[in-house]
């Protein structure tokens, strides 16, 4: 989102965020469902793409909107908890991370229902995979879940394999990037969205 | 920050957050007072300024963090919440939002004590600037005030004038981008920052 809308845009377009949306880090959202009546801070966001944590189908009228902006929808249907509680399938949250992380799919918007916990869940691996200490991440974590801390989401984010994602992203980077200096380095932002142009060589 | 970390830099590097960290917009973050142990937090984002709240002097040990990272203060002093309440003085919130909505500071963290009020109040203004609706700026400010919203804090967001603001960005984008098809767009993050490079002007 421009820090500052056009002068004119403001003029009878009021900008409704979806409940619990928050701005995770450049290119990425959080929040909960988004409704018709938030399409014009979606739009606002300028989107690329969306995760949609839940296996329920999308409703038909958000995703024609989808289509016309050329938002691509990735769902990973993770059950809600149940009870007794299962766990959160690890594999599907690496799925997520995954296209969470590549930046040709910034920005991008995550979200599952109430935006508390699935969410919160994917959000806490990526803090995770950036390091934060476990106190950070809670902390993150319990602001967006409110009075209702999980503790399948707990077991989810501390048992959550960092290394495996990492040797996912190092293989991106050295498709992207080649083995030079920066090989260890997935660049951020417009850095690494451009394949590399195939280079005039003198024979 | 990066959103993935140099696969060297966690190797005994964990990153703690200052309490109520969280982003607010692109190169502006918020968080409550940051303290020595926040120090490689701060340097992984890669701050070029700070605005303070409080009317406190700052801890030298944390002003020569910022001298040594180039981080620049900027002290806005807004008394904490007296009894009876004394009202937030606009001047000095659209002070602090006149270096805050200003890219060449950016990247930015607003602070205050606790991250919650002061920090709220000013975090709100810019979503009005933003065109947000109330009840979105309301539900971001509770959020991070908790259990704790404040009256005063409130009344300051919501007889905020905007207008004033816009004014002022307005002249901002004269003196960047003069009067040309884009005059009333201050444009957002790098577009910016460059003095427009003299012509060359054939005689």
């Amino acid at each position: 989102m421009c820090l500052i809308m056009e002068a004119d845009d403001h003029d009878g377009c009021v900008l409704v965020a979806p409940q619990n949306f928050s701005m995770v880090e450049n290119g990425v959202y959080r929040s909960s469902f988004p409704k018709p009546e938030h399409f014009g801070f979606l739009t606002a966001l300028n989107l690329r793409s969306i995760i949609y944590l839940c296996p329920e189908p999308y409703p038909e009228e958000i995703l024609k909107f989808y289509e016309a902006n050329n938002i691509r929808l990735f769902q990973f249907a993770i059950e809600s908890q149940k009870d007794p509680p299962t766990p959160i399938p690890e594999d599907t949250v690496m799925a997520a991370l995954r296209v969470l992380v590549d930046v040709r799919n910034h920005p991008i918007l995550i979200h599952c229902k109430a935006g508390k916990h699935r969410t919160g869940c994917l959000v806490g691996c990526l803090r995770k995979v950036q390091n934060w200490c476990w106190s950070s991440v809670l902390e993150e974590y319990q602001k967006y879940a409110g009075s209702k801390c999980r503790q399948r989401d707990m077991k989810c984010i501390e048992t959550f394999d960092t290394v495996s994602l990492r040797q996912c992203l190092l293989s991106i980077m050295y498709r992207y990037l080649g083995y030079g200096p920066n090989r260890k380095r997935l660049l951020y932002g417009e850095e690494n969205v451009q394949t590399p142009k195939p280079q005039a060589t003198n024979v």
